[in-house]
């Protein structure tokens, strides 16, 4: 497997602040791998609030199990994240090792197990051992501290080929927040496969009704529009933490319009981690963003555009640099969604190929063939129809990811 | 591009009988190949009645749209098939050229257009002249013989790897009729994509009702159930012509016992076809078959076994002969259809690898190991919830296949 850095990978990776009194440390668990850091704690002051959007597999993980439950009480005061073993199809041990690492957890931190989070990514179906996990938790609760984001960033990767972080400040009546997220990206551990993993911390004073349905309206046109290869991991977890030190007003409304500069700054920080997962998929060399316009509403244009972005014949074409724009009408016709082939405009970033159902009379295959080697390659359909739009952020499909997930025995 | 031929190829190729008086013919026509048989034409006697069934994709070829409304008369007269170029996606010139090819066959056999049927697979987006296929179809029409099949099969390939027959017998009412069929797979010609189109030919006496209702009943499992990208293609289309010559009584009711052998005889014929389609997929190198059971019904168990076999991450760990199991439960769920994580059992070959939602205890490496390396890669899940159940045919993805779609350019 390769380990060379995607070369779509941000030249800098930002310096995240500390967030209010959140405490961050990591260790050196061996739980798979060796001299790297596989193990996380964050420390969050009393009263903090949390949300969480999950995968919406019907085999979800042991620790998307525990989360779905904690999540009821809407309170944190620990995340604890390992990576190397998903605790995945693991039946009533994987049940066990959530139970007990969660005690340890809430015995070191003065807390409920239900207050503190368990995400797990890594190979399905092996055991993980809570004693690799449990030992450690009492020192990382006692020395974390509020610097270490990128630390965080590094141990929850598997095969992510680099770190994803992001942050923004908005102002809530008056009071700037703060808001640092992190996230590893859907890569792949031979024999099996790891996960979409994503935590947001901010300071901001938030009601936890309101702030899972900012997270849910926030996560739709994100992380919920990135596809590498259309499969859905057991463990994918995205969990939004609100210490509400910024000592703002309390808001429990999520259409207050206080909440507004708040709602965008967790859009843009969702949407530039999302990306950031797009663009380390593996064997990623090309950026794809597929838009759809004129569709007959929004959910329509997201099938169309996730159609687009899963189809291998479309993803091996950008591999290829190659402006086909037959096979995006294929995509098309395939989602089974509302379209007139004959209403059908197409252009591979600013160049139009197709218009009324044929090939552009003006196409040029020199422009084409440029805007084709760019990094990101932008795919616009206009269907014609209505007023439907949505954007879904993928990846080309080369032979490196038939490598990393093909090659373990040749 | 590579033309060796697929190592999952059959040893030999059934020599097919002439069926009653219907005539073959192929022909040079130029359309993008040179040196190649790139059009074929087949001429049924009067009486034959036609049944078929086409791609599900909204934006259909031209010749699908003709296929579409001829099909209503119920009447068949002639058939041409022309491989270089698809006539899809281009607007009112495909239609000018659907119309005057059929209009030049339906001179030349002194039928109605309307009982002339179409079919094209090739290039997208590209017009199709006409001028280049109707100067030969009367000559095609005069020498047409009915020992042609193998001439036939092999004018439709595009990057197939082999042609693809098959033929069998059966009983109506104590008249043997005869069952030919060809077909082409869903291979790719840069740069653009292709189709799948198959073409079965009987001289039992069956009402076009009835005849429509056992192709309808026969290709849900065996051509609707095969997968090589997830893709659809804009030009599937698979006809059944049935000329009457066999003398048998005319039976009308599609469920009448007397149908019973052809029924199994259409069903063979076509699953034959349909796995010879996935065993020269691009780039395959094994033919998976997902059989999924314990479902709550057959649609369900299809809708998992059809999102296992199309799973780029279970597809590439049967390329690295890897018994990943955990990538199979993660495409059951994944599915979205009702499943219980520990109820699930899983087996590749004949190795069980999982059972009650963990690995099986007795689980052997090896013995999965050995099942890996076949031609023939039979992955078997039972649910354990209901009697629904399914088989999906599909094969592995390989670097090949990326080579193949996305190496043009490089």
């Amino acid at each position: 497997m390769s380990t060379a850095v995607s070369p779509l990978a941000p030249a800098t990776h930002p310096d995240l602040p500390a967030v209010g009194s959140v405490g961050i440390a990591t260790a050196q668990a061996g739980i798979k791998y060796r001299e790297r850091t596989d193990l996380l704690l964050m420390r969050f002051p009393e009263g903090t609030g949390v949300a969480g959007v999950f995968t919406t597999s019907r085999c979800p993980s042991a620790p998307v199990d525990h989360c779905r439950k904690a999540l009821r009480g809407g309170r944190a005061r620990a995340l604890v994240v390992n990576s190397g073993n998903a605790n995945a199809f693991t039946g009533r041990r994987g049940v066990e090792t959530t139970n007990r690492t969660a005690a340890a957890a809430a015995e070191a931190l003065g807390c409920s197990p239900d207050e503190v989070f368990l995400a797990s990514t890594g190979v399905i179906g092996e055991p993980l051992d809570a004693n690799k996990i449990t030992p450690h938790l009492a020192d990382l609760a006692a020395r974390a501290t509020g610097d270490n984001w990128r630390r965080a960033a590094d141990a929850i990767m598997t095969t992510d080929t680099y770190p994803k972080l992001a942050t923004r400040t908005a102002q809530i009546g008056g009071r700037t927040v703060r808001l640092n997220g992190i996230a590893k990206g859907a890569g792949m551990i031979a024999p099996d496969m790891a996960t979409m993993l994503s935590f947001l911390v901010t300071d901001a004073r938030i009601a936890p009704d309101a702030l899972q349905a900012l997270l849910a309206q926030a996560v739709a046109p994100t992380f919920n529009s990135v596809t590498v290869d259309s499969d859905t991991s057991t463990s994918d977890t995205l969990l939004l933490f609100a210490t509400g030190e910024a000592g703002n007003d309390l808001v429990s409304d999520p259409a207050d319009s206080r909440l507004a500069e708040f709602a965008q700054a967790l859009h843009a920080v969702l949407l530039d981690l999302a990306r950031q997962v797009a663009r380390d998929g593996e064997g990623a060399r090309k950026e794809i963003q597929v838009t759809v316009e004129g569709a007959v509403d929004d959910a329509s244009a997201k099938r169309i555009a996730k159609s687009i972005a899963d189809s291998p014949l479309v993803k091996t074409a950008v591999a290829g640099e190659d402006a086909n724009w037959g096979r995006v009408v294929m995509a098309v016709g395939k989602s089974g969604e509302p379209a007139e082939r004959d209403r059908l405009a197409i252009w591979f970033g600013s160049v139009r190929v197709a218009v009324e159902g044929e090939r552009d009379p003006d196409y040029s295959e020199a422009a084409a063939s440029a805007a084709m080697r760019l990094d990101e390659i932008a795919i616009r359909v206009d269907l014609g129809l209505g007023s439907g739009r949505w954007t879904v952020y993928g990846c080309d499909l080369t032979k490196e990811y038939v490598a990393i997930n093909g090659d373990y025995r040749s």
